[in-house]
């Protein structure tokens, strides 16, 4: 049987989100979930559904699913939805009748140009919306606010499952290490990883193509790039991994660097052991303000301008983001103020989000190292989710 | 390594479907497709992106892909896009030149009341595509008329995929056929389902919580939902499944229905047999009036007309809909004219159409007869894609 225990904390922390933020009714509207679903629906109804369909929660704690004939049974088997209705040939007048009784001076309805989480409405599901509601006095505004509390204030359940996919990445991570040898490919790698993640039965937190990405050496091109068979680990390169599982519906994301030193090499190059304490320290740095009421964008600049001050180029990324149900659970970001960042940089932070924070260097002819630890922001400060990598990870050649 | 043959067919037919529609240009716009993907991507470039996106093909057979900095590679990599540009903090200003240089009147994107398939656009995405455009002469139109030609002219490569997923589900329902049994619930038999799947190394064509549905005996509800182990198979009972499968990258879409015919019984009880006539007579009317040029609301009519004039309730869905790359594969619907389906019953049927014909009578007591059919629209008719049911499968209880 399916567990809503998540479902259960979320729909109840969503009433009193509404409550705070003054906003009546919140609407999710989604039909044919195969093509185009809604990333809000697994955080209040796991369920893939063909007709239209409409949950409804309210400020004053009202849950309302009204869903077609034949898919109504799994909202009512739910024990989510106080009132489950269902319909034949269009839900139009049902949902109608619905908010009429519960007359909102605004409906937020999810979309967003800056939140990808709380975009899931399509623009033609927004036209019908329109469309149903011609002539009433109901305003439909964004759901963004709503939506950036409710995935970003993780709840005591949220946060354990959390723990569980790290605390298991950490585990597979230290496997990784007593694995990595010189005349591996970077496929080889990544080949390695997906093995481990089958033995657990978990799937990769990202698409599985570039999870994880494997950085081989000083010729690999980093980022979302599928790990490829060019690149074959020698001696002196660094070994740089981005990677993450899905545990219980919730993820992990970790970057990871490792060093294959020479034989008979006695210290670190100076070059590889500057770019490591630079990251390590710009991580430190953003750790060191991130805490409830700042906004994202300062976390990230405190980080930026550490390893730019240090020397290195501006990584073209923001320093953070929100994990939970996936790897870019949306909302407030800690990152520059990029147009295609939209609003997200501007957002506070609250006690209760889970933050990654990553960034990384390129040291020429030898490789790329990256950093990126899952961190939990409490009351006071900043909790680490799992281990970090606080040194260089060093395999000696022989 | 990642077979990009479909695509490529699939893009050359788009640049005609723009030009015998007189459309300048199509544009697919996407970002973070981890949390709100488009259907149209897997059909021109199979790939998850996390920043924003643009896919544009135009009428005089330009394809340029437009995408961030650490998730170009992919776009180059396919061997399908003239024109590969990369950009960091903003797509805006490589979209607009791109766009600038077209000089299109219309540009086409992935909005539709009606069609879920043609619906990929996010709300947000559309405001943000209206903001970057905004004092340009460009004209936003619906690109539902271009999908619903490119996903439903089905290409030799797409007919072979789908031929092939239908055999291999023929073959599994021959397997069920020797494995139904008194005693048996319908959990159990989904179940058994799922395992030869799973031997196959195929996912079900739809969520696995439906997919089968199983119907066992006249208590058991219809619909897409979960099997349950409360319904239990006992002689006299019907037994009815609604199943397929993905197999390389295409689905299937097969309801079948057998009798479990008491010991003893000589004649299967007319009220059975008379049930499955009509079944299979209103199938059959369906596949009759199925051609090029006819409108989907008459072949479904056709279909309705048979089944009800014998005497059997009004079924509350479509009598068929495409199959392809998903099993509701969108656009022009064999259904009838009821406000959720917008104006897809109004779509005409094109050669190269793949469809399923499905309907079902209940029978009181015993359970349901529902029948699919998968088919190819020709220039003369209908051509079977795989095995047809056109008698009541009979297992004797010993």
């Amino acid at each position: 049987m399916v567990d809503f225990t998540i479902q259960l904390e979320k729909i109840e922390q969503a009433v009193g989100i509404l409550k705070e933020k003054n906003i009546d009714c919140w609407l999710t509207f989604v039909r044919e979930t195969a093509h185009n679903s809604d990333p809000a629906l697994p955080l209040i109804s796991p369920a893939n559904v063909t007709w239209h369909t409409a949950l409804i929660i309210t400020s004053s704690g009202q849950k309302i699913a009204i869903a077609g004939r034949y898919e109504v049974g799994n909202f009512q088997s739910m024990g989510i939805w106080d009132e489950v209705i269902s319909y034949d040939q269009s839900i139009q007048p049902a949902l109608v009748e619905a908010l009429d009784k519960i007359k909102p001076t605004q409906i937020a309805v999810n979309f967003s140009e800056s939140d990808t989480a709380a975009d899931g409405l399509s623009h033609g599901m927004f036209l019908t919306l329109q469309r149903y509601l011609a002539g009433k006095d109901y305003m439909l505004i964004s759901a963004e606010d709503v939506l950036n509390s409710l995935r970003g204030r993780k709840t005591p359940g949220e946060i354990a499952r959390l723990r569980a996919a790290i605390k298991l990445t950490d585990d597979i991570i230290d496997r990784i290490t007593g694995n990595i040898k010189v005349g591996a490919s970077a496929l080889d790698m990544a080949k390695f990883v997906l093995g481990e993640y089958e033995k657990e039965g978990v799937p990769p937190a990202w698409d599985e193509k570039y999870c994880p990405t494997v950085t081989v050496g000083g010729d690999s091109p980093v980022g979302h790039l599928s790990p490829s068979d060019k690149y074959v680990a020698k001696a002196g390169d660094l070994i740089h991994m981005d990677q993450g599982v899905i545990l219980n519906e919730y993820i992990s994301d970790i970057q990871r660097v490792w060093y294959l030193q020479p034989e008979g090499e006695t210290e670190i190059p100076a070059e590889i052991t500057k770019a490591f304490n630079a990251v390590r320290a710009a991580i430190m740095a953003a750790a060191e303000v991130l805490k409830p009421g700042v906004q994202g964008y300062v976390v990230d600049a405190a980080a930026r301008k550490t390893l730019m001050d240090a020397g290195y180029p501006e990584y073209k990324h923001a320093t953070g983001h929100h994990i939970g149900r996936t790897v870019h659970d949306g909302s407030t970001l800690l990152g520059p103020q990029w147009e295609r960042y939209g609003k997200t940089p501007l957002g506070i932070v609250e006690a209760g989000n889970c933050y990654t924070l990553e960034l990384g260097a390129p040291v020429p002819g030898r490789g790329y190292i990256g950093l990126e630890e899952d961190v939990l922001v409490t009351e006071n400060g900043v909790e680490w989710l799992g281990k970090v990598q606080d040194e260089l990870w060093v395999i000696k050649v022989k």
